[in-house]
């Protein structure tokens, strides 16, 4: 069963690539993805299959169900694009001025849909059903996935796979990570409140500038000094504005910055840290503050077993030449949301042009994929999905 | 002759209020006080006073010769306004919106203006000469007096005088010092070249907020370690400005501020501290800076005899009722630079309005001052000029 | 085979003890092991087995010849104590004033003693070699193993296995780690030479104190901002000394200070980045340094196959209850000598004591083990040596 | 009669050089000043004056009563000597090994018992009293003033002068100030209370040098930022004590350290300002502290009017060449009390050696004074006594 796939989606590739350069050609920033969410949901009406759209924004979900009984597997691939300029100079180059697919979400859409579309030809032989969803707005926090599960999506769900096609890595590679793969992404505000003045008098002032550099520096010792240093741990203020003439005491100061973590005891711990630092260097200078900690997408955090099946699966895939463990990446992805309501994981696809003059970072203006990737993504997510669901049957026939 | 100088100008005091007044109502900014110009230069004129305009630019300077030989003594008045609202509400307020004489100089030129006119009339008695100094723009670096001297306004003086009414000191006082009483100003840019990147990949990034932030507390040095106790000192960072989105880390930071200083010594240090600490920094952050100076009016440096002298004057002044050491003042003046050339003495004369409500700080939008203030400035004016002038006949009679 | 060695162990596992307890009884601290070393010898001695002494100082190295040809395998225990007061109450305390097995080096003593007992028993099935080596000076730097291994203790050798008895993990556990378990361990120093004098006059100065703060609040930068933060490291000043009367200014501070890590491209940039910044430190202050960085003990980074077999292997062991992953640790061991020059993994055997309040962390004067963790150690070491030799011929023959 | 006490003193010199090189002989530490109390008792008794011993503890006070009914005049010497070994190579060298006159008080004492026994020569013409106040331990607060006067020293007196022998300016040099002339010391205690723990595990810490250095760099904005450029103040921190093993964080950090001002308001402020650094310091590093701010010497704060009084004496004493204002210095003195509780003026007399090799500045172990300073210091003080005694009987029978 496993080599019809892979062999029905070596036939499928040229439409595959196709469907992704038609996308590539129409991109839609996040929550605004409406011609691409109709493109979806066409495509499986077209086939036939079950499809349901709007779930939670501009979510497509689609279901197939296989003859036989069994568990059900879902898929997830996202779809919108980036405020980003297409500086690339290919045939299938963005057509929409300031917008672009730079980091691939076209590709997983095509894997997704050629994938489908091969699981419900080989329907008559599957062992319970492959829920596919199509997640908008995956770059925007608070993204699209908290709002399709709240509508939904996972119901009857008993495992999720995804992956991320990687533009950094070879095609041939595979790359996992039992546990934290990606970091929780989150967005602190520390507004310092001083007492400005004549740059000439001082003492008649509580000097805004001076007090939120002593707050930068003492900052660093949070990673340095309070965090396990066998956890990872990133605080960076990005952002520190007071802007006044040059003769002139600072009234307030603005700091505003990042806080990325794997752990969500480090994440609490570094919200809090964060807060104590502020209040006491504001003490120390007799000034006041306004402080914000606003979470962003939690850390994306495989479960073991279905990280380690992946990990079999994927050995077996023609095509896959390296199965290796990832670093855990400090980047955020809203993936995370689904892996605290299911089992499953997270992985990564190798899809680096082999022309190495095209091979850019994501969201870089000139990024692009290598589309031989998908194929090895689809592969590889359909052969998890058909031994899953057959090995659970399996598992529950020899629990009889 | 004295006594008559006094008795003059008392009688006069009506049409001093009234030329202040009428400039009140017609203030202009610095570099652009034609029609003050104007107005000033036609006033000597029509008194049949030898005048030269456009000394230096807007500078007046009028010249009255007495009938007996002598030294000559130069008297300073600055003339311009503040791109201040008025928001007083009084009959003489400023007629131009968003200019206004916030800072007392209506009453200078008033106070100079009539005395001179006095001064004149009694010219059969002077030995020697007094030179009427009206400068424009003290309000803007690189200010009037510069371009003034450079055009020959100092040539053949002696000794010169000047005051600045003080809305902080009540009618009667007048507080001199020797040496310095006013500061230098300056001001200096520094630009921290880091490295910027992701937020979440400070290893890949010099972080130039973190860099400048340790260069603000490393500043604090200079003055609590670096410079003498007993010298005065002061370097304010006015801006500090790294405007980027949350998760990026700063590629520059700018930092604008001002040193203030009594001593050149002092001043020469500062300016070179700074680009040490800069320096260390960035060597100890692997960054990189560039790091201007730039220098301001000079500190106000009263000499000792011609300030000791004034002080004995000022004491015989009637309504002078408080003769005080001033503490030396963090502000800059212009003035600074005529007594780099010429012996002399500047010192502050009481105007605080006696209704207190009515009393704001210098460059208030409801900066007032007490009119009288500007009777006991052209009494202490006029008799250092008069005494001056007598002392220094006899001083040469006796050498002969 | 393996069934044998087990069984064998069990029946020894009273002797096991009271070797054990002998060597509590009689500790000796790093680079003085002479009597334990010739414990070690004795009992090889009279059993006929080779041993060699003095090897790289007070080392002992056995060997067990197997009656059938194949590889060699190392297994190694250190043997040294600490400086540390025994305080527990049991009849095997030690009887040395200040001195103690606080570490569990007598334990692994024990264990490898018995074990290579057992091993000889069972040479003539034994295909190859097993390499006994008791390591002395693991607790003080530069530590027994490189002088071992220069004195040849691994020649022929072509796998080496060592454990650590653990006081925090229950009896059964087995901890493994592919790479690196066990941090490299450096000290700095740095003086900063100011220029002193009296508290009233900075001025004259530069004062070390301020300096010296200066650096460690910049220093925390290092782990906050250089490393990559998905790698662990720790740079800690531990000592800060500048000792003088309340009104004089500090000539020099003496900082002393600790640097973790685990990886050696990290180590080398820690290394750099200290005098990085301890140079831009001394420039921003006018100042100068020494700074020395002593390399102690590297990383112990496990090879990857060792450890997946030795992970197989323990699954195995009877008593062995919980293979797990290990996180990193920040100690140091000179372990990580062996593992540059053949391969290799070291690994932690659960000894914590059942009684919940006789437990205690390493280099506790109250420290002790459950005893049991030995037979568990000596069991799997002993499992591995027997595996991997059995493994290691039939891929020979199969390869001919 | 200032003509005969000027001839009578210059007679006298070669006693006053005598007894200073007695004393210089014969040192004695603060509060341990027995036998040259002794000595300076017996100086008096044996001239027949009215003398009090043990004064305040060592103090010693004489008194002449004129033949003519006046106001009183106090004068003060101290006597102590330092714990410094003179390493002098002169004939009067001190012979106690560690002790020494290295500030010039043996010449104070000299400068006043000469000048007490020619005011007791013309004690008939002497209108009104002259206290002689020798005071004891002016090295090592708390001093020897307050005690003294608390015993009744400056009872019935009116005003009271004294002077410094000072090493750095040349002889005939007097040196006076209106207002403080030197600083109050005062010295503080911190004790940083973190938690310490092994160097690998910072975050199981609160690692006091990271807390006790970030207070350093903290304590800096006082002075840079909260006091007013205008006043002169310092706070050194002179001592940071945190001492472990290299791969230990610190539990503790122990700093101590200086603080000078000339006014008490700013006085004041210092003491809160380090505590609320200190304060803020440790909210921001959860951390706890014990502070202490034991209060010197306050300012020696010299009266306006006997100031002036005393410079316009000066210019008339034969020998004084140059009469000029001090800039205020940063060491304390005990005489500070006593212008708390009466009228008078402290200032310096030029004692620097002629020869420049021999000059070496207070305190130093080869420090030594031209002795004519002496004659000087004593015309200069007899004068002021002299001519305030007279002036205050001219004026009470004016007022009559």
């Amino acid at each position: 069963m496993l080599h019809n796939l892979f062999e029905a989606l070596e036939v499928k590739y040229a439409e595959m690539v196709e469907i992704r350069r038609y996308l590539h050609q129409h991109p839609e920033v996040s929550f605004k993805e409406y011609k691409t969410a109709e493109y979806i949901a066409n495509f499986y009406k077209n086939l036939g299959i079950e499809v349901r759209t709007n779930v939670g924004g501009n979510g497509v979900v689609a279901r197939i169900q296989g003859a036989k009984p069994g568990q059900t597997v879902a898929l997830r691939a996202d779809f919108d694009a980036l405020p980003i300029q297409d500086e690339k100079d290919v045939p299938y180059k963005s057509t929409v001025p300031g917008v672009m697919h730079a980091c691939g979400h076209d590709g997983h859409t095509a894997t997704l849909l050629v994938l489908a579309k091969t699981l419900h030809e080989m329907r008559d032989e599957l062992e319970g059903a492959v829920v596919l969803i199509h997640q908008h707005a995956e770059e925007y926090a608070p993204g699209g996935a908290i709002a399709m599960i709240e509508d939904g999506c996972l119901e009857g769900v008993d495992v999720i796979f995804g992956t991320h096609l990687w533009a950094t890595e070879p095609v041939g590679a595979i790359q996992y990570r039992v546990g934290p793969i990606m970091a929780a992404a989150d967005r602190f505000e520390v507004t310092i409140q001083g007492s400005g003045g004549h740059g000439a008098h001082p003492h008649t002032t509580k000097d805004a500038i001076v007090i939120g550099s002593q707050l930068v520096t003492n900052l660093q010792q949070i990673v340095s000094r309070r965090v396990d240093p066998i956890e990872s741990a990133v605080v960076s203020v990005g952002s520190f504005v007071a802007d006044n003439p040059f003769n002139v005491i600072a009234d307030t100061a603005k700091l505003i910055g990042t806080a990325r973590t794997f752990s969500e005891v480090v994440r609490d711990q570094i919200e809090a840290e964060i807060e104590r630092v502020v209040k006491g260097t504001c003490i120390a200078t007799d000034s006041s503050y306004s402080y914000t900690f606003h979470r962003g997408y939690p850390a994306v955090v495989n479960h073991k077993n279905e990280t380690d099946f992946l990990v079999e699966v994927a050995k077996q895939v023609p095509g896959v030449t390296d199965v290796q463990e990832s670093a855990p990446q400090m980047g955020g992805e809203d993936f995370a949301y689904y892996l605290q309501h299911v089992k499953g994981t997270f992985f990564f696809t190798g899809a680096m042009p082999s022309n190495a003059e095209a091979a850019y970072p994501h969201h870089h203006p000139k990024f692009d994929i290598d589309e031989k990737g998908m194929l090895v993504a689809a592969k590889t997510l359909g052969a998890a999905t058909l031994q899953y669901l057959s090995a659970a049957t399996k598992s529950e026939e020899a629990a009889v």
